[in-house]
């Protein structure tokens, strides 16, 4: 089974949504017969290539007082234990964070994509990092085992901006206008950072279909000797 | 938050819903907050005391056959990691076992009583073992740490069992008629080996009409800069 993820690392519901995402995949058996594959995404394709604190940035581009209305974010990203300092974060284009991110799967597969990925968010959301400046993404993608030379010179160039570009553009003809958005087998979408127990549903689901009976739910009322359709009679 | 677990150590269903339940335990993030509980209940008051192969007790129950007609519940299981041998099974009467999870709630709390009954299913269903047999049900104990020797000289006596039966007559008086069935708060039952999914949803549910907001669904719209619902727009 293969999970699209789409999102931008600026976004707050994705980190969220990731995290549930993440706690969902815990809970499932098949786990490891899933693969994840983040899809890039942009809120703001104009942002400024020079980072500029998130607060001025989004009073900027919201209104006054932007910045303080995030507190329904804050609080359900602390109860999912993540800790969000948006008075401490830097808003930045994040165009090069996602040609990393591509680079991470390309070069080194979904596993290590996807620890760059919550290093990001991390770097983003909670540790006031500066996702524009490539020394700091290098060193990001060096937490992740990535050759930190390699990351620095490929971030100099402009290879895989096209392709960043391209998938985004494909997104948004796939109707993605808002994320995250989790793409199940290709076939399932679920829009937004739903709770834990929505994406473990689709999990199941998909899985049922894809794999046959005995998947997940109680099953058919083919039971006997008492027991039927998930429990046991006296 | 409290989930009390209704189910019988010989019973199928509730072995494998106590898998599933754990998983959306595991999936949860306020899981240090929620005590489980495990509460008897008998599928068959007069099973013998002596074991008999299961297959044989099943049929004399159940008819010709009924062994065989178990494979749902032998499928669910495998989906979930456990491997039930019915044909190893020995039927026996579960009033010592029930004696034992009493005694380890009440002298250790309810994760050593959770250890146990996880070591009881997996005994009966996996392995083969007499359950009616107190050395049997002693090693068991220690396997969870118990005392085996205080554990043999309670199982002696008729320690606990008025109390077992009592708590099985005040489950049939709440309308308890199958196993498993998962009270939470007092207050939601879920009945049957129902899907993880379900589990955590009810977790969830709970959690977020006992403690409030922001607790697991995608809150409500009171968002701003962009990201309102568990969504960020571009």
């Amino acid at each position: 089974m293969r999970i699209e993820i789409y999102s931008d690392v600026a976004c707050p519901w994705c980190y969220i949504g990731d995290r549930r995402f993440e706690r969902a995949l815990s809970a499932f058996p098949h786990a490891d017969e899933v693969e994840v594959v983040y899809r890039p995404y942009q809120l703001d394709p104009g942002a400024p290539t020079e980072s500029v604190p998130l607060p001025r940035y989004l009073e900027g581009r919201f209104g006054a007082g932007a910045a303080a209305k995030m507190s329904q974010v804050v609080e359900a990203a602390a109860s999912e234990g993540l800790t969000f300092r948006f008075e401490d974060a830097l808003a930045v284009n994040t165009g090069d964070a996602h040609r990393l991110s591509r680079l991470a799967a390309q070069e080194h597969g979904p596993e290590v994509q996807r620890s760059l990925m919550q290093a990001l968010f991390a770097a983003h959301f909670a540790e006031g990092k500066d996702l524009g400046d490539r020394a700091t993404l290098a060193a990001l993608a060096e937490g992740v085992a990535m050759d930190g030379k390699r990351v620095l010179g490929y971030l100099t160039t402009d290879e895989g901006r096209a392709e960043v570009q391209a998938e985004i553009e494909a997104a948004r003809r796939l109707g993605i206008e808002a994320v995250p958005t989790f793409v199940f087998d290709g076939r399932y979408g679920v829009s937004g950072a739903q709770a834990t127990s929505v994406f473990l549903q689709a999990l199941e689901q998909v899985w049922k279909e894809t794999v046959g009976a005995g998947a997940g739910s109680i099953g058919s009322d083919a039971g006997d000797a008492g027991c039927a359709d998930g429990s046991c009679v006296s």
